[in-house]
């Protein structure tokens, strides 16, 4: 029978079509269509045609949701392949709205209230500690790496990360730092241990703040970091820097006030603090499938929606980066580490989350390079400090002697 | 006469300020007030009753109306004595209010449509191109410096300035660069000269397109470099690069998504733009003194008010950097240059102006060191490029070798 339906549909979405090349391969009816100039990275086969109508009705989420299933599989470049759902030249008739009506439903849903922010963080990183050590670096940041060099190591760029984050902050020995977010602790580890500075780090997770008190005491620094298990709301005391490291995502829409707010109260006058967070580089709605699958209750904004809350609050932007292809570039090594451990998934969770988990990695990967997605590094600072440096020198060359401001 | 009324509104107002130590001297019943910790670093005289009484009713506006006509005189550091009216612990009961009201005023009789466009920088820009060369630069920069170091000369950071401008853009020989405002040329004829680019520039005021060709023909750069005199709105053409640098100031508020709108119809696929422009740390209304006399229909913006027209047109946000105290350093320069020609401009325009421009510079740094003001330079790019640099080492350090990414 000839899928004239989806031919049709398939031709009219992709005429103006530009991206990378790739194939649909209909294998219930042994059609295969190509698409773009080049020879195809991928090839898209759909299994059944309820599985092509699914994705045609519930867009992105239908697609993922076939994926998990199997009844949609992606031969060659998955990375690639994922690009098409936000390419503005694939214009399937409805699916822009699909998406945004269901991922809105979807946050409606999990609104990041206290009670809430709790169970929507244990969904995620309460998934067990191991798991995300199968293919985290060993300091276990579950952020945005920083690369001296494309070719460099995992390892060594996380480290570079945290190092450039200590940087920005000027963190000096003895200083108090509050972390809001901590995830399993590598960042406030390391600030203590190479900057020698005190830490206090607010994380809901259970699994994590446990795996966090024991990593610091195996360190010896159980007296310089302290980690709470508490909404970052609940924060005590006046600290010299704050650090909120891949927190903007979780807070939620429409908490950024509240944010800036707790930022405010609890950072002392010429403090510094710095927000790193995923940033899209336009307002939308949380797409469906991070909405019920990855992150319920988080959103990424774009800068405009978090810049209101800063400015309200009159902490002033002192530095903006992007590193967004630093971010491609961790998915990309989360992705391939993962994959070496697809057996052990599979064993833990089953066939359908670790093919839920991969499409995770790789569309994030696909929407930084391809798509809306950036890595935004915020640094502010509280109040009018004298002996500001004169530029920005010291963040990637702390060697180079800069001088100050004696305003 | 005891003055009893201005005593006790002094005291009220002054009760919990936090600031430069000052005097206040009501000279016309020898009445002296001291506010502060330490040493006061200046006076303000008041001369007469009724000047008082002005400062008072009209806010900032009547400060600086008293001062221009000399009812009003300050002591010692003026550009100190100008935190004042930005100072949040000074709080004169109905000063804050005043000075939104009369602001708001100003900014409704002058909207930035292409005909007021004209006439509003005509006021500020054709004063005489003399009377600028006195005090600025030998490049007529007159947009913030950027000084290597604190003690740099004015002449050798502005160049810095533009080169750094010309480094972001990452300018290559025979690009073609559209910039949009450019006042006496200078930044057009250094990037053609040392990048070899093609620029075409945009200008409405005539005294500055009539001196800008004329330099740019000099510097034998006529073929390189045209001057429109157009508003920014009649551009026409394709470019691989677009300056827009002291011109976000001028657009005036609610014309960001014009401008963006602009720049994104004129710039290629994968080409940067950068828009360099004073910025406060907060939305506020335009001060009534630079409605009134220094800016007609211009707004100083904050992030949040420009934001949303880059993210509108997708314009994605490379690097914001704040060069706030390098504003403030580049107006005592200023300053100091205009105070050293105050002869020349008292005949020229006679010393009510004389005395204007000065409280214009000095009010100017004053906000940038004390208030909320600052510059920022907002680096973006059209698309997704490939080859982008993984850091931004060439900004500071051309010389560095810094590899690109290859996504």
């Amino acid at each position: 029978m000839e899928p004239i339906v989806e031919t049709n549909l398939l031709s009219n979405a992709l005429k103006s079509y530009q991206g990378p090349p790739f194939r649909v391969s209909l294998d219930y009816s042994d059609t295969k269509m190509e698409f773009g100039q080049g020879d195809p990275v991928f090839t898209i086969h759909f299994h059944t045609r309820p599985a092509f109508i699914e994705v045609v009705v519930k867009g992105d989420l239908g697609f993922v949701e076939a994926y998990m299933d199997k009844h949609v599989t992606v031969e060659g470049d998955l990375v690639a392949a994922l690009s098409l759902g936000a390419n503005p030249t694939f214009s399937m008739p409805g699916y822009w709205w699909i998406n945004r009506v269901v991922g809105r439903i979807y946050t409606l849903l999990n609104p990041d209230d206290p009670s809430n922010a709790r169970k929507n963080i244990q969904e995620h990183y309460d998934l067990g500690n191991d798991f995300y050590a199968l293919w985290l670096d060993r300091n276990m940041q579950y952020t945005c790496a920083f690369f001296a060099n494309p070719d460099q190591s995992l390892e060594a760029a996380q480290e570079n990360k945290m190092d450039y984050i200590c940087r920005k902050l000027e963190l000096k020995q003895d200083m108090s730092l509050l972390e809001l977010g901590s995830g399993w602790g590598g960042f406030a580890i390391y600030a203590a241990k190479h900057y020698g500075v005190k830490v206090t780090a607010y994380n809901v997770s259970h699994a994590q703040s446990v795996f966090a008190r024991q990593w610091a005491e195996q360190e010896g620094l159980g007296d310089r970091v302290t980690f709470v298990e508490a909404d970052y709301r609940e924060a005590r005391g006046e600290f010299d820097r704050i650090a909120v490291i891949g927190m903007v995502e979780h807070v939620g829409e429409g908490h950024y006030h509240e944010l800036a707010e707790v930022v405010d109260r609890h950072l002392k006058d010429g403090g510094l603090t710095l927000w790193h967070f995923i940033s899209r580089i336009y307002p939308k709605p949380t797409d469906p499938f991070s909405a019920k699958y990855i992150f319920p209750g988080g959103h990424i904004p774009a800068l405009s929606e978090v810049l209101p809350a800063i400015e309200k609050k009159h902490l002033m932007v002192l530095d903006i980066d992007n590193l967004r292809l630093h971010y491609a570039r961790t998915l990309l090594h989360w992705r391939k580490r993962y994959l070496d451990h697809w057996n052990e998934v599979m064993d833990l969770y089953g066939e359908r989350f670790a093919r839920m988990w991969d499409l995770y990695l790789s569309g994030s990967a696909s929407s930084f390079i391809y798509g809306e997605l950036t890595l935004a590094q915020v640094l502010l600072v509280k109040g009018r400090p004298k002996n500001l440096f004169i530029n920005r020198d010291p963040y990637l060359h702390p060697e180079n002697v800069v001088p100050r401001w004696n305003y």
